[in-house]
């Protein structure tokens, strides 16, 4: 059998997902094609809440951020907020195209708006932040970096591949310019295809922009405006099948239904961790909020990472370790994807299994806590 | 109903390779997927008939392209070889990473090894070539233009795209340093994979290169030599699971019989074509083939390109029209994926009704041809 995937994506998919692969092969120039693409699009703008271009590249969320980045970036200035795996990665990719000017924070530490405006103070012509730091579990500000960065008229690329579907997001209302989401976190299809919304003002500084090939925007563009709507290159077409199905099994729960559940899974998993005597590993100012779509926790003592994850994934569950800078120190559960109550509660009790069988004593109160949250959401959120 | 797939890709597919895609998600990291990521290098390496580096990147064959230029190419000449629509994508890629060098001739010519000698004269350190011309239905000789660049020590890329699986591509023998499949031309996978392989002699020029961040090739390896066989970025899993079970097919009938396949059902409907009094499009000299995975044939007087395909679709096929310089004076039939005789005969008989339709008196004649192939075949190639 399977290990349940609590991880941060790949997320189980629905069978619906699922059987949408195995559909025959259609010529990706098609109007049917187009059709789907259409649909896809349409339904993204609206959980992007965004009236913004929306393409869709196949390859995964990395491919999305360096479309991103290359697109506008071209020897310019670029400040890099760091404060997790995925921070570090656009300062890597800024690298590659401009002079990044890092803002960086140990891992899971939360953004200070201060040291944003004095980057920013500069004259830097793009940011580049992480919505959701799945590495550190910490949901960073987007909304207030991007008025500091409307103010000193730099763009913003907001890395969404984990929140979006998720997390609401009002990329317009932010001010976001380009924004990308993964199709294998909170939309619930299979990884492969990445989403990416381009802002007027970001279509005027690519005019002069050199992209790779494959990932240059302008000629997603220019594809999508054909008489029959098309991507530039053959997409991966299966998962376009798969990302139809799941954005529409998205619109019928409604885009604030997702957000909302997302978070309550979040909370149960949280107040779980907090009954278990665990630590949360974010440390938050008054601009973060714990990400709602992976929970990181600081490995508690007496157990070792593989004793920990090992010991969850004999019970049927797979949960995620730290990866670069906190390997080892911390572990993560992740609650996108195709997953009920049932799954959150069967995730806590494996854990709480693991702990007690190493003589950690928390056996119950873990689940109990969760299921505390699961039944009181409706009322505390109504 | 869907039209059957009779162009240069995607490709009908398996039922096995179709059912393959429903399995549920796995974690990309894991034992699991790296078994799976094993076993296609491990058939690739033989398909390609290489001992080089496999790896497999999640993106169409452009991103193949583009991630075998960059990786080699940092201002550097290069020779672009252009006879048809991917000989030029090649030389935008290169323009956009080094000084091409272009040998370009109209579309469906041949390629003349003494113009290919003169520009290798200049020191350039890089050849491109495409080894089957899709756009134009030939087949260009890489193992001559590979032994000039071994006398004037320059690299060999070859797109292989639509020619590996189908045509016999011996890649050490030939000294090809960098050659690219697509999983959805021969292989019979769908689209949204690219191998690429990579000589010892393409590594050491690529110490010192930046390639675009999603496409580095050193990462590739990296993650590929490491205690789990990984890839760098989050892959497409279900088309790997597809992947995966197309190349076992095609183990399971063996390469050389795949490519004897191929060879049999070009050469059926070259047969037809000329029975039908159509003429080829490629025009050849003494080192080149028609193309064994897709026919491009001279449009006739007396229909429309329009009246020829949309004809030929509402009899249940799709063929292709011409791109570029030749749309529009060209249609293009291939004959690659999970196809049998039926198909073909299939196809010929759709064309042969349309041509009949509009005055051209072929009726009959084209299928019979067709019919003779395939029967004669195991006669003439034992």
């Amino acid at each position: 059998m399977n290990p349940l995937l609590m991880i941060p994506g790949p997320v189980p998919l629905h069978q619906r997902v699922l059987s949408a692969m195995s559909k025959p092969m259609i010529n990706h120039r098609s109007k049917e094609f187009a059709g789907i693409y259409e649909e896809c699009v349409s339904i993204l703008k609206d959980v992007f809440r965004t009236k913004n271009d929306v393409f869709i590249i196949s390859g995964s969320g990395t491919a999305g951020m360096e479309a991103a980045v290359s697109n506008v970036v071209d020897g310019d200035d670029v400040v890099t907020i760091v404060n997790g795996k995925f921070g570090e990665r656009f300062k890597d990719i800024a690298e590659l195209y401009g002079n990044t000017i890092p803002i960086e924070y140990q891992w899971g530490n939360s953004i200070e708006l201060d040291d944003v405006e004095v980057a920013l103070e500069g004259g830097a012509k793009v940011v580049t932040m992480v919505h959701n730091e799945t590495s550190t579990g910490i949901l960073n500000p987007v909304k207030e970096v991007a008025t500091l960065a409307r103010k000193y008229e730099a763009l913003v690329i907001m890395d969404g591949i984990t929140s979006i579907g998720g997390v609401d997001v009002p990329i317009d209302e932010w001010g976001v310019d380009i924004a990308i989401a993964g199709s294998q976190k909170c939309i619930a299809a299979p990884p492969g295809l990445v989403a990416v919304s381009v802002s007027e003002r970001a279509w005027e500084r690519m005019e002069d922009k050199r992209a790779p090939y494959y990932l240059d925007l302008k000629e997603y563009q220019k594809y999508a405006n054909k008489e029959v709507t098309q991507t530039p290159y053959t997409p991966a077409i299966p998962l376009f099948f798969a990302l139809q199905e799941a954005l529409r099994m998205l619109k019928e729960e409604g885009t604030q239904e997702s957000i909302k559940r997302h978070r309550r899974y979040a909370e149960a998993v949280r107040n779980a961790i907090r009954a278990m005597k665990l630590e949360l590993f974010p440390r938050l100012n008054d601009i973060s909020e714990y990400s709602n779509t992976v929970t990181a926790v600081n490995m508690p003592e007496g157990i070792t990472d593989k004793q920990l994850r090992d010991g969850v994934k004999e019970k049927g569950v797979l949960i995620a370790g730290g990866q670069g800078q906190v390997a080892g120190k911390i572990f993560r559960i992740g609650n996108m994807g195709a997953i009920s109550e049932k799954e959150i509660l069967f995730t806590i009790r494996a854990l709480e299994s693991v702990l007690a069988e190493h003589g950690l004593k928390t056996k119950g109160m873990g689940a109990t806590a969760a299921e505390q949250i699961l039944k009181s959401w409706s009322y505390l959120h109504p």
